[in-house]
């Protein structure tokens, strides 16, 4: 079986575009010309069982929750508003209506607190695997959509929130731990399952840069910070300096890693995926703008570096350069 | 595991709308309201190996035209043009990338004839059977999309192209004959598994009856015409009468069945899946306009009924009126 990149440059190679579609393939999502003033903002996340999720691992509740949830994030990345959804689900025989029906209230629930209207979507039997597959609608105004490709030599680097925690839930999940557990493991092991589990998109963030005009490129870390900068650099021909002292690396994977030599809390950030963080670049001269509007909505951010000429992402620590592969995940099955 | 009817029933009770949704679930597709003059169709279809196909009965190349195909003719059944679709796939270890390169070019031959951009997806690996489902998003002019709620009393039942081919297809194909045999078998069992390998959805005539208003309903034919003429006689609150003669059977069915006594042509008509033809009502006025618009466009459409006071699906056969039980199929695993 070819990789999801061999199958998404397969998909790439078959689709032909309109004058009507301003963004196609390989964006966050794709952006289509729909009047005068409004560009339509679309995508579609897959989750499947074994290879994104497991339901020993996750309520369902939360599972049905974190798959829009995820869409919502694509959305948020093109300083867009989503407005509606659609759900597929295959369901296998051993999940009970109970099972479905905690799913799809964790879907709504989301739906609702985000103004989303779900209008349609398919339903079907499945051999073994439940299959979650959900497509979202949004909206922003003519032109607005932030992309990939807008980065400049100049640009500082942010990404929003914190870095590593859904990683760690995610080595958490795999050794065993479970969210019923956690009143034994504290908050630290609490705050890394959820975040895995229940990732908050970014919504009003990503809206809130795209209508100031103040993100010149945004994408969200799905497949961590290293493979999704990396998306911006290639799309916007630009390299990147990180500074390590300046990642936002989240509380509990500094308190989890402090006595575990063996995990770096860097490592982690740089390549740790689904934070459903949004990783943004900001022109100088829009830092009081951002400021400002970060300081409105309650939101954090943070310069972790800047845009520079070439085509690498380099990272200085402990005064030493050093050139990033991005190492962010690949789903394998 | 509840059946597809519950898990629909499960979404709806989820689903909350805003004012923008002028048709939400329970249609072929969901209307949007975009701007001023346009309405958007957005809707999607899921296709799980072993429920909706076996890929040892499809070449991968059909398998993928069909997965697009039965969207685009959900467009049609809302009298609107597709214009956008999104493709996710999840793949099992099993096939090559060949096979993945043939099922996309499946998908990308009919998008590319029937004028539809393919603007995103996502794929994943999958352990073992293979999802393909496909988003669409159409328009049509604001106010214009023809829904399952518009039949009134004294409408005529109308259905294009003919019936019961798609279901004898699928016959053969359980009876182990395959496309690469039919040489041997002859043109009817040629021209039944295309039929259901490789439906042609009515595009033109969907379109053209929803630009002209002739439609006061319209649904496709994916569940089998008494499943399907029953969602109609549901939404719009009305009986239907059926004239058993008037139905236009597959020439193809008529001589498979002349020699087996056990399959009855009317019945494989009345309940066989997958056609993938229009079904829609006229007011007898809107005759004349009918007859010339499938005559330009080159079309076949037969009147099979009337919509009648009541709920009931009745049919005259033999002189003898029987109530129909809707009868098409639900994919079951």
């Amino acid at each position: 079986m070819p990789n999801e990149s061999e199958i998404i440059s397969l998909v790439k190679k078959h689709a032909r575009l309109n004058d009507q579609v301003l963004v196609g393939i390989g964006d966050d999502a794709a952006v289509i010309k729909a009047s005068a003033g409004t560009d339509l903002i679309a995508c579609c996340d897959l989750m499947v069982e074994s290879v994104h999720f497991r339901t020993e691992w996750t309520p369902p509740r939360l599972l049905g929750r974190k798959a829009l949830a995820v869409n919502l994030s694509d959305v948020a990345a093109m300083g867009a508003l989503p407005k509606f959804a659609m759900i597929s689900i295959a369901v296998p025989h051993k999940y009970s209506p109970e099972f479905i029906d905690e799913l799809l209230k964790g879907i709504s629930e989301l739906a609702d607190a985000s103004g989303v209207a779900i209008i349609g979507g398919d339903t079907s039997g499945s051999s073994q695997s439940l299959f979650i597959d959900i497509s979202v609608i949004g909206e922003c105004e003519g032109g607005r959509a932030v992309t990939r490709s807008g980065a400049e030599i100049g640009n500082r680097i942010y990404v929003s929130g914190s870095l590593g925690a859904s990683a760690l839930g995610l080595s958490f999940l795999e050794a065993g731990f479970r969210l019923s557990d956690v009143k034994d493991l504290g908050d630290t092991a609490r705050h890394a399952l959820l975040k895995h589990l229940a990732p908050e998109p970014k919504l009003r963030l990503g809206r809130a840069l795209g209508e100031a005009g103040l993100a010149t490129a945004m994408i969200d870390i799905s497949d961590g910070l290293s493979t999704d900068l990396s998306h911006i650099l290639e799309e916007s021909s630009v390299g990147a300096m990180l500074k390590a002292t300046a990642l936002p690396i989240d509380d509990c994977v500094l308190s989890a890693t402090a006595s575990v030599p063996a995990v770096d809390a860097t490592t982690l950030a740089l390549n740790g995926g689904e934070e459903y963080e949004l990783l943004f670049t900001v022109r100088p001269q829009d830092q009081d703008g951002l400021t400002f509007l970060v300081k409105t909505l309650g939101e954090r951010v943070t310069q972790i570096g800047e845009i520079v000429p070439g085509r690498d992402l380099k990272l200085e620590r402990n005064g030493i350069i050093e050139t990033v592969q991005p190492r962010g995940y690949e789903h394998i099955i």
